[in-house]
């Protein structure tokens, strides 16, 4: 039992976080835990005196993840059974960019009540949509004024990141925005609160924050003329930064204390969901294609040199893997694209179980439809929100599940679409390995991702990836490893479910791969302005 | 009471038939009585001895129409309370093309023991649809060929149509070809079985037969180029046609008894459906665009001058109404397409009641959606079978009302741009008259064509439209009118319901179908190799 080296990965989702127990000799998952935030998503009012959050809002609560650390982590050790003194490391993983404002002490200022009634002293949830006048402003002003920074994001940022949920509070709340000195990553904060030190990682600062080691932010002449008076950019931020996989303290002795962890434990830098699912699925190399798939899809690939390529969410070195360049492409609709059909249109009629399974018993091409995946808009490759989805080949037989197949189909042509264009820019790609609850439940969607492609996909054989990449992280910086390839080399399980391409379907699925690239490119480019004008008449006439 | 002077239309649709009886003096519609098919459609088997049918058969039994003429008949008379002797004039109308081989004595080759047991001795519904690879052979020969007669049909015949059907039979049982005296429409058969002599109209000659006064049938050569041997094409149809609103003759005496009129009442020749229904509707001027609206659309309009234009089913003299020119136009797929939304792919979900309702509510634009309506292909103006529905502005938010309601305006910009290339050819239409079940029960239907034509839409208030327009023409044949325009203007009933078009919305509904129109223009006609590409390969695919 003493011989065993144990590193512990914390991964906070959405609604709640979970830690998993690795064994680092072994790379055996020896136990995980779950535990829900009681505040949930706060998208409808303050939990501190029920004051009312405008549409588009959503909030957290920091002293729900505490409570995790303080439940999850405790629980592993006791479920496995395993001395916490052979814990080594510590690392975790966090939902971006979810972002907070913060004293000079690292305090949240949500949990002051000073500020506890202010909606803008609250944590931000990644999905906090009510900035998007800001990106809209702050987009417009890059293009306008040719900024160079918006290549690496492929042409345009998002309204959930770093700056449009900064300049919302600046607008909205001056008070908060003056008495906070940092408005910092959660993933930072979480690291803060374990160590008592500010670490923070340059990933989400280079994906969402705007910022990369080479130029450092967007000039303030930029912001200013965005937002005039808005003249100090980086002074909520920072501006150091330090690579995925360093090693960013022990624990605190309090902390150590309510975890029931040693404080000599090592704690590594912050990472993000999606990218630690990387090393989480066992990936460094490049070439290999990894689609993090449920509500929506990331994918991400590593390489050696920056490609300024068009139509992705970024690149970023250090992003995804030290010393590499990461690469981050999504689509926007995928698993709520699948639970608008079924719960939404269809309602009761028939679960997914049901559905997949008559959609597996059809050809390729049989149903006669194709569909474009846009009904959450397109992310990239043409990073154009107000796209919206479409479905050709309807008729007076067509069946539910030919639907359901073709939303599928969709979301694995739209996958190819983004790998053609990794592809066609000198990114080759031999694979793909898959993650995601829909990666675990579908295997119609893990086919067809093959088929579709003409690639190999390998599903890792167990769960928790995102808190499994996380622990490598801890087990890194608790020197257990060298660094973190080394680290996935040694703790790689054998067991991948490994999906190939059927020759046969692979060569229908090119034909009607033409036929979507073809409505792609006509509805999503030639012809975009058909479906911008039915969303702004749309818009325009729900307001009358 | 004995002062009334009654006439009688008879309506022969595909599941029963029904009797009007008329007040010609009033206009009143005294008593109507249904009488369903005993054998209904016959598409698996045939009734005299379980002989099962090929695939896109349907057939009928002609015993069935004469049931409805000696129940239904008798049963206005007694619902009435009127005398018999008060019945003037006796119309009908039909279903076509139906059509059914018959002896030179006009007996139905399927009520002799002979034949009974071979389908081509039954009659033909029109919605028969075994005869496809002949109008495809029939279309390919003619565009080969360049025959100028395919200008009256927009371009293409249909497989519902007389010589495929006829073909069909010469092809596959020649016996039953031979056999036959004349192949001839029910419509007329109904009228010979009534007066015991042959008088046929033209209207059918000219909309399913390819006949026109002026030129009569394509050539020989090309029948024979299409179908080597088939050199007699006017042998099973003849060559005498006379105008509606001729009277063909007055009853036979033993069917006079069968049927409880006097042998002195005088039979209009034979009517069809659709075309009836203009001067059942109370429409004889030009400028109106008569629409019947059901499973599918019949568009018509009269015309003084015939005016050649692509896109519409036909154009044929005295075809709708006599002295004019009759053009027919229509949509492929209508009540059926909002019946698979309902029935096929939300199921019990919801009925159209509610729908509707829900549908009503929302605004125009609203929905952010815009269909084509092609579920069953595209009649007009495009005439493409292969065709298929197409469904734009899908979001994670739509719901099914909006998708429903979407189907519906697909349905009103489907005649709207059938209007514009009316328009567009010189051919001017003011208002628009709807009569059928979809404009009995649907409003929102109506005010759908109304505001996305800018159009008043005008609706009877009374049902029957087609047995109306018959006994009209009964009453003409019986010379209480000098002729149907006569007829129609002293009957025409004060009751209409008028939807009339809202300016705010007429606005709204021009941005949107400009959007609809141009996605028509790309997928069906600059890209419709895609559409076609995805109806190819799922018919291949389906074979394999």
């Amino acid at each position: 039992m003493s011989e065993r080296v144990l590193a512990i990965g914390v991964d906070f989702g959405t609604e709640s976080g979970r830690a998993l127990l690795l064994d680092t000799g072994t790379g055996e998952q020896l136990a995980t835990s779950v535990t829900r935030y009681p505040s949930a998503v706060i998208d409808r009012e303050l939990p501190s005196g029920g004051k009312r959050l405008p549409d588009d809002w959503a909030l957290q609560d920091p002293q729900d993840w505490v409570h995790v650390l303080e439940t999850a982590i405790p629980d592993v050790i006791e479920q496995a059974g395993v001395s916490a003194e052979d814990v080594v490391g510590l690392g975790i993983d966090f939902t971006s960019c979810t972002v907070l404002p913060v004293t000079d002490e690292g305090v949240p200022l949500s949990t002051l009540d000073r500020w506890r009634e202010r909606p803008h002293a609250w944590a931000k949830l990644w999905k906090h949509h009510a900035a998007q006048p800001v990106a809209d402003r702050l987009n417009q002003v890059a293009l306008d004024r040719g900024e160079d920074f918006l290549a690496r994001y492929g042409g345009r940022i998002s309204s959930e990141w770093y700056f449009p949920k900064l300049i919302q509070i600046w607008e909205e709340d001056r008070e908060v925005y003056d008495a906070c000195d940092r408005f910092i990553e959660a993933t930072d904060w979480i690291i803060w609160h374990l160590t008592g030190a500010e670490c923070r990682q340059s990933a989400t600062a280079g994906f969402k924050a705007m910022w990369s080691p080479e130029e450092g932010l967007p000039s303030v002449e930029y912001f200013e003329a965005a937002y005039p008076g808005f003249d100090r950019p980086d002074e909520k931020l920072g501006d150091h930064f330090v690579a995925l996989g360093t090693k960013a303290g022990s624990l605190r002795s309090e902390v150590a204390e309510r975890i029931g962890l040693p404080e000599s434990v090592a704690v590594a830098v912050g990472n993000v969901d999606a990218w630690v699912s990387v090393p989480g699925a066992g990936v460094s190399e490049p070439g290999t294609f990894v689609i993090v798939i449920g509500t929506s899809i990331c994918d991400m690939v590593v390489h050696a040199d920056e490609i300024r390529l068009p139509g992705i969410t970024g690149v970023v070195k250090d992003g995804i893997l030290p010393g590499r360049y990461g690469y981050e492409a999504g689509q926007a609709a995928v698993g709520d694209m699948l639970a608008w059909f079924v719960d939404k249109l269809i309602e009761q009629g028939e679960d997914y179980a049901a559905l997949e399974k008559a959609a597996s018993e059809l050809e390729p091409g049989e149903t006669g439809l194709v569909a474009l995946d846009w009904w959450n808009g397109n992310r990239t490759i043409l990073a154009d929100a107000d796209l919206t989805g479409a479905l050709f080949g309807l008729t007076l037989q067509t069946r539910r599940e030919e639907i359901y197949r073709a939303l599928m189909e969709s979301i694995a042509f739209g996958s190819r679409r983004i790998m053609d264009n990794f592809e066609e820019h000198g990114l080759e790609l031999t694979k793909i390995v898959a993650c995601g609850g829909i990666a675990e439940r579908s295997p119609l969607m893990m086919q067809l991702l093959a088929d579709t492609s003409g690639r190999e996909v390998l599903v890792p054989d167990y769960s928790e990836i995102p808190a499994r990449g996380a622990a490598l992280f801890g087990a890194v910086a608790a020197g257990v490893f060298h660094d973190i390839d080394t680290a996935i080399e040694a703790t790689r399980p054998s067991g991948m479910r490994s999906y190939r391409p059927d020759a046969q379907a692979t060569e229908v699925y090119e034909e009607v791969y033409a036929i979507y690239r073809k409505l792609y490119d006509i509805l999503g480019r030639d012809d975009v302005g058909l479906m911008h004008d039915l969303k702004r008449i749309r818009s325009r006439q729900e307001r009358e």
